[in-house]
This record gives C-alpha cells, structure tokens and sequence, in this order.
C-alpha cells in the first residue's frame, strides 16, 4: 500500500517536507487548485518532490469532477505527464482521455483512469461498467472514489473491486467510508490517500496516523 | 461493532477492572483455560462481570478447536449459559450443540455458534455450508474463524460474510488478517477480539488501541 498526499502550490517546500519526514510515498499535484498553473512552475514542484525521494501523481481535476477551471489543462498534461510517476485524468474527460493516454504510455509512466461520484455509492453494474470502460481506455490504475452513504456501501464498493482485475485505488468518501482507505488495500487498493494540513474531505486519515496504521496492519 | 477480550481466571480481578476503564464491552470467558473450572467459581466471575457492567461470552472451546479438555462442559453450559449474555458453542460440538441451544433459547440469551481453521481459509462454498448448518443450528451470530494466508484470503472472507443474512463474526487470523479484526464491522460482523495481557494469537489488536481505532473508524 502506498500513501499519497495531495497538495497545491501554497507553502509547497514546508508540506513536501513534511511528507517526506511523515512517511508519505506519493505526493499527488492537485494543479486545477494551484495558485500558480504555469507549465515551469508546476514542472519545479514536480522536480523538487522527486528531489525529495517521493514520487508524483499528476493530477488536473476537471470541474465536472470536483476540480478548478484550468485554462491550460491539456497543454500541462502534454508537457508534465511525461515527468509524472503517475497521471491522473477523469474517465468523464473523453475530449482529452486518449490524448494523455498516448503520451502516459509513450513514456512508460502510469495512467491511473478517475471516477467521482460526491453523493452516492452507484449500483454494482455501473460500477463494474466504469472498471471496464476504464480497461478498454488503458487504465493501469483504476480509480473510484464514490460517497459512502452506509456501511454497506463501503462494503459493496470494496467487494466489487476485490472482483475485478489489475491495479485499482478503492474509495469511499465520508465519513462512513472512512475505514476503505486502509482497509482496501487487501481488496486490491493500491494507493491510500491521506492528508498533512487540513482534512480536505470527511472521512481522511492524517499522513502521520496512516503510516502508523500501515506499519500496524501490513508492516 | 461490540468489543470483547477473552479472559481466564487468573488475575481476574485486575483484567476486570482493565477491561472495564479502557472501554470493552465484553469479557469473554474462556473457561477451557481456566485453573477451576467449577461451575461456583465460573458462576462467580460471570456475575463479578456484570457488576462492572461488561456483558459475558460464555465459551468452552472443544478440543478439536483449539480449547482444553473441562470434564463438566456440558454441566458447565446447563448451569451457565441462562446467565450469560452470550454462549459461545462449536458447530463440530454437535454432541451438545442442540442441549446447549435449547438451553440458551429458553432464557432469551444469545447464541453464538462457532467454526474455527486454525490452518487456511476454506474455499467459498465451505464457507456458505458452515454458515447454512449454523442458521440452521438456530444460531443468532454465527463466529467464523479461520486463517488467513494471503489478503486474497481476507478480502473472501469478508465479502462472503457480507453476503450472508443476520450477525456473525468474522475474523482472518493471522498477521495477515489483523485489518479483518478491525475493518468487519463494514461487512455486518458484531463483534471484535481484543487482548489486554498479551498477544494471545498474532494480529490481535490491544483493547486500549481498538478502543481508540473503534472511534476513529466508526466514532
């Protein structure tokens, strides 16, 4: 399991520090919340977390998704995806989807292939669509990252995934969802997402109990 | 999600009054591992529970599960399991299973109809025949017990769980399954084993950190 911490470009020296000294693996590159979203200086952060030792996930959030308006989203996945670990891009981003798979793969870097849903857990068979349209698109990694409105939820999601091939990250959001961030790794999650400053969303572990309870559960 | 530690009787007094302050729900009484084994002297620390407002398990695990050998089990059970908030009996004890059901039933206790592999996790359809026998046993939780070896294993074990009507128990043991003794209660499992003195079987959880795990996860 592999802990990832999301961050923008506010005070990036001091919270990529602390990911490193934390334990983190992963620092993820929310750029559509980026003050700054100039291709040099999203490239300088990139660079200096993998100074650092940690690896990047390259991620634009579309604003169908959750994310901020990007004027330059594609020009920054041709220029950036190359240097990332890992790129991020939405399965809903269909105008671009093939594009920053191109260029992901052209350069053997990871394509992880996204799905939000921000109020509920869908039924199972569009769950197991997204995971195969995902596929048919080239995912190395799929995401899905679905609201948790009852314990049965989480247990659903967490079961669906457990069924499906290949690498795949496993979330489910709120409060509810809480325990899939690190119970899903047995069920095949990859990567566990877990917050330094402020808990951005319901239901996130702080980096420094996540490494913690990685050490607990899977050291 | 209830939390329980097995007790024997030795210190009783002092794991008790542990229990009790570090916030268990439950002491389990694993009376196969008791010094006396006299019903009196059982009866006496069951009630000494209750008074420190713990509920009891009442278990004599048989030999083929893992216990030791207690000459008056089935008088143990006759005199014992109407006090008892739970009675904990093998599926495999099926000498007793249906005296100790009866027994259980007429006092409005709770029945709690156990299967432990101490060697792997069965396949799928063994695991859904031990539920269907237990159901069928008239259990009111059904406790399935058995070793982990990979988290392939974990993650079987909890969906099958999930699957399956009404309360159980669901526990991968092992270091390996240590997450399922934390992470069940998604999948509809009641009931979670810690320890207080020391780690009685690997990838238990102390009392103190479930606790504390309980209310970060589900609080």
């Amino acid at each position: 399991m592999l802990i990832a911490v999301p961050l923008t470009d506010i005070e990036f020296d001091k919270r990529l520090e602390e990911c490193k000294t934390l334990g983190a693996d992963i620092v993820e590159l929310r750029v559509d919340m980026f003050e700054n979203t100039q291709v040099d200086h999203v490239r300088k952060l990139i660079q200096k977390a993998h100074s650092a030792g940690l690896m990047t996930i390259l991620t634009i959030r579309s604003e169908e998704e959750g994310g901020r308006k990007v004027e330059n989203r594609e020009g920054l996945f041709q220029e950036l995806s190359p240097l990332s670990h890992y790129t991020d891009v939405e399965l809903s981003s269909l105008s671009i989807l093939s594009k920053v798979r191109d260029i992901v793969k052209a350069h053997n870097r990871k394509l992880i292939i996204s799905y939000h849903n921000f109020s509920a857990t869908p039924p199972k068979w569009i769950l197991r669509e997204v995971f195969r349209s995902a596929r048919r698109w080239g995912a190395d990694i799929i995401k899905i990252a679905v609201k948790a409105n009852s314990y049965k939820d989480v247990a659903e999601l967490l079961c669906i995934g457990k069924e499906e091939e290949g690498e795949k990250i496993l979330i489910s959001m709120g409060k509810i969802g809480s325990i899939s961030r690190l119970a899903g790794f047995v069920f095949g999650s990859v990567i566990s997402y877990a917050f330094i400053d402020k808990q951005v969303a319901e239901g996130q572990i702080h980096l420094e109990q996540m490494v913690k309870l990685r050490k607990l559960f899977y050291g």
